[in-house]
């Protein structure tokens, strides 16, 4: 009889074999003289069932509990009113790890009850917890998918520097370092290299982390996070941009579902289609209609509030049946001095944010692409030009025109998967008082 | 006849055809009443040939010097000559961006031949040039074909935070941030972080930076780099992560073969084989081999030099033909807290480093996993438990054997590609003194 070692999810195709498995110990349940066990493994769980108390004698006394690191071997049984369709029976235990312990958050119930401070506390043993690993196996996948849409259209990664000499696009809400016997910053995004790099590879894209020393005390920021940067060259305007950004989102949900079903269907994942061509509505006709709609004069107002953003969401959900909006033409005011105006009306910018269900999910646009533009917009913004003097040679020495956008990967799941804070979707959350875990 | 918009890696294709292709003037040369333009895009480079001067005067008169970005149609056309074994006959362009400076660094000579200084002064104009992005074209390579190898196996990919409460492994060399009221650290390796993750997804890896303050100025330093880390539990020993890691760098190497043929091949790289099994030797033999065979007495030295690892390299070629060594057993009183020693003689580790041609490339080993020993090893480190209770937790509540590896990119790149120094395979490095570009 073979006796392979596989892993909970390969469990199905192994009907009839006796299997090894390692991992940890979910739960142990007594009821009416048969034991049950759930193994949890690095993808998944599977149900071993016994009918025999000496064999998991010492899972059931206590010197062994939930959460210890076990090897299991059985007999895979099909078992149609099993949770997988299949079980182990007559399994036998090897501890290779005890745990004696109580884990300070109960991990292996349905759901976790335990506060959201207690959580983040304990997120070292949370993130185990089904649930709560499906959501960060999702951000591993929407990165791949990222990636791979990316690496199939000509981009090449890059990993800019997260050690800065200055502030990228304010001096407030950056992170000061002590470097050497210089003052150094921690890079708010890697905005500025992308697009030096666009005069190198054309086609450009980052995934890494970004820090924001912004003190908002809220359930949507964090102060570092995980950006997914694109910037590439050769466009018409902000429409090139926009058509990528599609292509972009359309490769990430095609990805989460490729790689994660399994993940999706735990967390009741309510997965948008990404239309052919996602609708877009002018920063100006937006004031507007949200006028006409709802009767409250936003116009004039030089940005969108939460409110705007939803009532647009509700809009576009009625109007075109899509999860998606696109604005454009947000107001030159609003935006960093690198935004390409629009060359028609340059009060408006060639610049766009992607709304998702009614919330900001990513903001993109037109740069500026020739030297003097940037001398002027540098004067203009009341910046001194020599702490930019390096970023300066990329324009200097010809660039394309050229655009690109950021998604942040915890606020993409976040509104995706309709988690009620941000750090819900951070592997080990970043915030005004949480340094740890 | 059709006019399509290509690539310059895509001209060979289209002999015949009337293209249109996009990028930066990289030369442009007059020679004998013939006008060489060689166009270069995010992929390559395409000469086009004509013999009118009207159509290319703007080239020629200084209103669009090299690196002006311009659009190019003409006619491709079989030359078997050529570089590349076709022309773009009868161009006729189109300037999107003038240049009229000539850049701080000569870029569109085979080699550069500005000092170092220049080069890195410079790094936003000179990492266009072709020798040179042909090395982050290969450090994207190697990423990609890092992460392929581990999704290939189970791995999944994780972001850990990069502001920390506390030095990873030593409280020197660290640098310290202003975290609104609180004193933070930049992380020095995702260690603690990929451990607590064995716990979630059993195997993990991370590509990311790190921070290291060492205060060292040579060509093997800088104190910003890209880590290539990966972790995965229920090992044997060392020997399993020995086995992976001989997995990744076979990957490593069959990829950069696969997607970068070209720029291997303009770099003149020497692409190392990587045998089926890598040979290895324990720290005590190797030292004891360095005195039969070299006279030099270093047994009892609790490291290897970089002596001893260019002798060692040299033995691996002569005994086994493999640019690949292992060195196993270090002594535990120079690997860090959390190193697994050899549980048949405890004062050598279960750790090893690789060596490749000579020089040490990747460290790793086998790590502790019971709490106890943690207990033990902090005590004996005299390290306080309280800054550790978090990563520490991941033992408390079960851990399997597990360990891992991590591989610096850009010293891989080095070593691969002979360069002279660290920086040359930094796209933007930062050193004692360097904070630009």
């Amino acid at each position: 009889m073979s006796e392979q070692l596989i892993r909970t999810t390969e469990v199905a195709s192994h009907v009839g074999e006796r299997v090894t498995l390692r991992g940890w110990v979910h739960t142990v349940r007594r009821l009416g003289g048969v034991i049950f066990l759930v193994l949890r493994d690095g993808w998944g769980t599977v149900q071993a069932v016994s009918e025999n108390e000496d064999d998991l004698v010492v899972l059931l006394s206590g010197e062994a509990g939930a959460e210890s690191v076990v090897e299991l071997t059985g007999m895979v049984t099909a078992m149609p009113q099993a949770p997988s369709g299949v079980e182990i029976h007559a399994p036998q235990v090897q501890v290779i790890t005890p745990v004696t312990e109580t884990p300070p958050v109960v991990i292996n119930k349905r759901e976790i009850k335990a506060g959201l401070a207690a959580q983040l506390d304990h997120a070292v043993v949370v993130n185990r917890h089904p649930a709560r690993r499906a959501v960060f196996r999702l951000a591993a996948a929407a990165m791949r998918s990222f990636r791979e849409t990316l690496n199939g259209r000509g981009f090449t990664e890059i990993q800019s520097p997260k050690i800065v000499a200055s502030a990228t696009e304010s001096g407030a809400n950056v992170f000061k370092i002590n470097y050497f016997d210089q003052v150094a910053y921690l890079a708010q995004s890697p905005q500025f290299y992308k697009q030096i790099m666009v005069g190198v590879f054309e086609r450009v894209y980052e995934v890494g982390p970004v820090f924001r020393a912004e003190p908002h005390d809220t359930v949507r920021h964090v102060n570092e996070y995980v950006s997914m940067d694109v910037e590439f060259g050769f466009i018409e305007n902000h429409f090139t941009v926009m058509a990528m950004l599609r292509e972009v989102m359309s490769g990430i949900m095609d990805g989460l579902q490729g790689y994660c079903p399994a993940e999706l269907a735990l967390l009741e994942a309510a997965m948008p289609a990404v239309p052919p061509t996602i609708p877009h509505i002018h920063f100006h006709e937006a004031q507007e209609l949200i006028f006409q709609k709802h009767g409250v004069d936003v116009r004039g107002e030089p940005d969108l509030s939460p409110q705007d953003e939803r009532w647009l969401g509700v809009w576009a959900k009625e109007e075109f049946n899509s999860d998606f909006l696109f604005v454009v033409g947000y107001p030159m005011g609003k935006r960093p001095f690198y935004t390409h105006p629009n060359p028609a009306n340059p009060a408006y910018s060639n610049s766009f944010d992607l709304l998702f269900r009614g919330t900001e999910l990513v903001t993109g646009g037109q740069r500026l692409h020739r030297y003097e533009d940037y001398l002027s917009a540098l004067a203009r913004a009341g910046h001194p030009t020599e702490p930019f003097a390096t970023y300066m040679e990329a324009f200097r020495y010809g660039m394309p025109p050229h655009g690109g956008f950021a998604i942040g990967l915890e606020r993409l799941l976040m509104q995706l998967l309709g988690l009620q804070n941000l750090r819900l979707a951070t592997l080990f959350p970043r915030d005004l008082t949480r340094l740890t875990p």
